[in-house]
Order: C-alpha cells, then structure tokens, then sequence
C-alpha cells in the first residue's frame, strides 16, 4: 500500500494520524505542493482528481480523497460505529468538514501558510474568513462543551477529519482559538491517544 | 419521516431524487433560502449544522448534511456497492461532489439565480468558475465518456449525489455542456431512470 501525500496538508495528515492510531504501515510519497514529485504523480495518472491524497492499494487500484480513504482504512474498527444512525452521523460530519470547515478554516490558514498564495490574502478576505471560520468553530464548540466526542461516547473518523485542520486553526489561521475551551479539551484528548504522531511527525 | 428541504437546492433535490427512486414516502417541510420557515427551523434547532436538509426520524433525531441522509436512506439498496472499496470509490465522488464540485459549479448557478446573490457575481468571479467549473466537468466527462456510471457498473448515490447540480449547470450556471457529450448521456440515462422526479417534480 502506498500513499501520495502533501506532507503541509490537513487532508493528507489525517490520513497518517489514522495510519499511526491502527499501527499499519505503508510507503509514503511525498508529493508537496507545487513539487515536482507532485506533478510526476499527476503527470502518470496516479491522481484521480488531481490531488493528494491518494491511496495506492498494492493491485494498483487508487482511491482519492482523505474522507474516502478513511472510511476504506477504518472500516471494521472500533472508529467506526457499528450502529448506522450513528455512523450517519458520523459522515455528516465529514461531509461537513469537506463543505464547510475545510473551504473556510484549512483556508485562512492556507492563504499565509504557502507563500504562493500570500497575493490572494487580501485584508477583506481574512477579516471575511476570520468571521466564518468563528461560526464554525462555534458549532464544533456547541458539541464539545457537552461531550468528549463528536459523535456518540467515544472516538470515531469524525473526530480525525475534524482534528487535521482545527489544531493548526489557531498557529496557521490567526483563529482565536481561546474563544472554544471545549474544542481545545478534545484537541488535548486527541494528542494523547496512544500512537498518535503530530503533523511533523 | 420528515425532510427540511430547500426546495430550489439541488442538496436538498438530492435526497427527494433518491426518496422519489427508493419509492419512500416523507413528509416535506420546505425552508426556501430567505425564508421566515427556514428562520423558523433554525429557530427551533431543527438544523444542526444551520442549513437544509435536515431528515427528521419520527423519534425526533436529526440528521443534517445531504450525503450523510442519503447514505443512511440508500444503505441496503443497490445504490450502495456491497463491494467495500466499490463503496470507497463511490463516497469519493461524494466527498469531491461537497469539496470541488459544489463549491464552483453549484455556487455559480446560484450566484445567478438568487436575487440575493446577483450583487456578489462579478465578471471576474464568474469567470474565474466558468474556468474551475469545466475543469471539473472534465473529471467527471474523462469517466462518463467511457462507462455508463460514475462507478462500478450500475447507477450508485454517487450518481444521485452529482446529479443535483450537474444537471443545471448549463440552464443555471452557464457552463457550455455541449463540450461533455459523456455528461448528457448520463444526465439523460438518470432522468430515464422509473420513478425519476425532477428539481420542481
């Protein structure tokens, strides 16, 4: 099994910390943005839409997208909730992240992490972002101030899909992440889960 | 079973398309976009994540996010691949749908379309979509070109899931779908399908 991933990226990173959790292994292709390596895997097809990341199973077979790749890597264990209104829940979540956090959160953080995109941060985009992003958080907040988890009473992909852009939303993004005590208390909870590895990691 | 659907939304579209195909009946509770009933539902909690649709079971759980409502209708139907990575495959058409697709080729027929929104639709961001869209467009041509279905060999959610807004996004976004002779073959082939209803069906 192989991965191509960014190795700056929320999206590809949730891949790795889940990979770290299950303790399986697996080649890792760096493919950073504007790299080389990455225009090579577009170049010989290995990305199906065109970004990381990828999976690579050993028959060849690729499947694209984090949320996808982490639903085919989790099914049968204890991160996915056996019962179905729960595991809906569970990708209402994810599907949320894709729709709406990541377009906002992952984006501010984005527009001054990579020096490509510095020209597209004007002042009334990131005072714009600033303010979504805020309203989102607040929704992970309303949850977490309540309970340890997204979905149900115990760690699921939700709370993966989540955590990859969320706890670089304050270092990346200039969210004011003091404003949400309980979605730093689940931060904290996911950093000490036994094999967890950090974005750098 | 009631569903809060927007009815001018191809998110909500979605799940009344898969309700009309699964032959299930639902009680419709419509909170068009500006609407004092969506005010109201988001008023009375009945939105978690702030927007349409919502599916509510008859013991009041909520179920928010168009593809989580129709992966927990679709499960056990043939619409979901039994196959484990068919099914992989299929959610990630459905990730990319909320992640890329929606995001420019919905946004610029909605830019369009809502009066509300008319302000927003500069020349150089409808531009900029046009471009984004027929690249995206393209991803899907470059399968539908060669096979009937966006995966595997039989109609999936993932098929439902870019219906919605692939299928105005010629009337509505403007894009030139004559270019996608793939694209209308499909679109053409789902609303064949028995039991199909249109977005005002």
């Amino acid at each position: 099994m192989k991965l191509y991933s960014m190795p700056s990226s929320g999206n590809s990173y949730k891949v790795r910390l889940l990979m770290a959790l299950l303790g399986r292994e697996c080649q890792i292709v760096d493919v950073e943005d504007s790299s080389v390596a990455l225009a090579e895997a577009r170049a010989e097809g290995r990305l199906p839409f065109g970004k990381a990341p990828v999976l690579e199973l050993d028959d060849g077979r690729l499947l694209p997208e984090s949320n996808a790749i982490l639903m085919w890597l989790g099914e049968g264990s204890a991160l996915v909730p056996c019962d179905a209104f729960t595991r809906a829940e569970m990708l209402a979540w994810m599907f949320w992240e894709q729709n709406q956090h990541e377009g906002v959160v992952a984006v501010r953080g984005a527009l001054q992490f990579y020096p490509a995109r510095r020209a597209l941060a004007t002042p009334e985009r990131l005072a714009e972002l600033l303010e979504r992003g805020h309203a989102l958080l607040q929704i992970m907040e309303d949850r977490l101030a309540r309970h340890d988890w997204l979905v149900g009473e115990s760690l699921t992909l939700a709370d993966l899909t989540l955590y990859a852009y969320t706890h670089t939303a304050g270092s990346r993004g200039g969210f004011e992440m003091q404003r949400f005590p309980g979605v730093n208390r689940w931060l904290g909870r996911i950093a000490a889960l036994p094999g967890y590895k950090g974005l750098d990691g």
